[in-house]
């Protein structure tokens, strides 16, 4: 409770966050084993190598659930589950990612930042030295958000792309299923005014609502091509954080073995019941690959951090 | 993972147990703060005197859940989620209660033997003292079973009964609604055979399924009445450890703020998701005095502490 979270003004440079945030190096060091390498230091003069020579990224999944594992009250209503220690964890494990990635159904609700506000450790770089400032850490992570119809209105006003104008984060990559076509053009040139832009994936059609004529089909993603792109795009590590859906398909794919998704596993837990009907980390029951019910999802090497009054979770999946 | 669990086997008399427990002293005593006043040994020359006051008994509410805040797979199916130390830490809390109380659905689903397993602490009791034996802890609870519709088939063949009868535990007190009427005579005769009981309580008639005309109803108690009886019986403390709907039940109490029923509340946590359709600690959202909807339950003076695999969380309810 003492100095793990400190604001401070931005001189000069209006500001959309409130503050930077400051994680303790102790905190950090815990967290160290079941983080992705550290990321090279960005320089306009050296090339950064691709130090992951795997087809996909390192994918660490986070996210902060009440005890009775809801995201949040109900869809679309923001809540605060956890403490101000918690959220500059966030701040830091988003700076040891390469990316963050959310579904739309968390920008559409949640207009989320997604930057990393934590302050540079490097007080010996270039920008740091003698100048007396806090600096924004110089990793900011890409944000991505899944989006395969390309519903989410983005514009001028959304906080990812005001942060990315202010040079406080990344422009997005949204990524849409090739079978939505063309975008609107205005969405397009606001994504692109700041470094982001739209990113085909190959779609696919899932059963929505109802049935025979009626039944409604909705466009998704193959996690294995998302992860796929993000690599090639040249994003070594990726940090996803949510929404419920997101995070579901993702344990329900891993506990019916099929793939090896998941590399990390990082999820803040709050002392409160939300109650019935919030958004719940609850993944469908799987099938395994010989037709019975999978085992459930489980971690191994798992490590319990108390944090304030939350506690975080890191682990691996066992498989 | 040292020797937080040993067994042994009874020499002489037969055992429905699977061996005594050890609860190590240091992790007890960061229980300590979280537990009832130390329980007097027993004695038959001494009569135990009433150390506690209050109209109700001190009420710890405990359970183990997945991340996803499941009990169990599913209704009826007994899941074991948390580790061997979890496991001793029940049986050294159940050590601590003068009850241990669960709902009907449990006892039927489940079949549970309700004592306390864990070795006795009393090296210096006349019991212990140099016959080199392993103890069965002196102090066991009280088994309490809220069977609000007398619908539990109580046997010889059921542990709890077993266990009375080899002296590994005591009879259990089963709560029915007074507008029940009488239980059968061969389950009182069985109950009242090791000690245990039938209570008549207050029943509350509450809405069932469908409605109008083929609407139904069941039998429930309310909360202050359970407690209130409890004591009466001259039990100072229970601990109450589920199924899914007393739980709920408490907890949705607890939220509308309208009775200030638990003391204490002790939660683990195993680092596995089961997955929907599983047994849910998840109260429904109650209403305040204001008739608006009440804020979250939420704990105060936390503490979490690793236990095996698992993570072990205390706390009282922030009122």
């Amino acid at each position: 409770m003492t100095s793990a979270v400190s604001t401070t003004e931005h001189q000069g440079t209006p500001s959309l966050s409130d503050g930077l945030l400051h994680f303790p190096t102790s905190s950090a060091l815990k967290l160290e084993p079941h983080l992705p390498p550290p990321r090279p230091s960005p320089s306009p003069t050296i090339t950064t190598t691709n130090s992951n020579p795997n087809k996909k990224p390192f994918v660490t999944l986070t996210f902060a659930t009440s005890l009775d594992s809801s995201l949040s009250l109900a869809p679309g209503v923001r809540t605060t589950l956890s403490g101000p220690q918690s959220k500059a964890m966030t701040h830091f494990l988003r700076s040891r990612h390469a990316a963050i990635l959310v579904g739309v159904g968390t920008a559409v609700a949640d207009d989320p930042g997604l930057n990393c506000k934590i302050l540079s450790p490097l007080s010996s770089s270039p920008e740091g030295v003698g100048n007396g400032k806090r600096e924004q850490h110089p990793n900011q992570p890409r944000p991505i958000i899944l989006d395969p119809s390309a519903r989410w209105e983005v514009s001028e006003k959304s906080k990812v792309i005001q942060l990315a104008r202010l040079k406080q984060g990344l422009g997005p990559f949204i990524f849409t299923a090739k079978e939505v076509g063309e975008v609107p053009e205005e969405r397009r040139a606001v994504v692109e005014g700041v470094g982001g832009k739209y990113v085909c994936v190959e779609g696919l059609k899932v059963k929505g609502e109802g049935k025979g004529e009626g039944a409604t089909s909705r466009e998704s993603f193959a996690w294995a091509d998302v992860l796929r792109t993000i690599k090639e795009e040249g994003l070594d590590s990726v940090m996803i954080e949510g929404g419920g859906s997101v995070i579901n398909s993702l344990l329900a794919l891993e506990q019916a073995g099929e793939q090896e998704l998941v590399d990390s596993v990082i999820v803040t837990i709050a002392p409160t019941w939300l109650g019935a009907g919030g958004v719940l980390v609850c993944p469908p029951r799987a099938v395994g690959r010989d037709g019975q019910p999978a085992p459930p999802v489980r971690l191994r090497d798992v490590s319990w951090q108390p944090l304030g009054e939350d506690v975080v979770l890191c682990g691996k999946i066992l498989r």
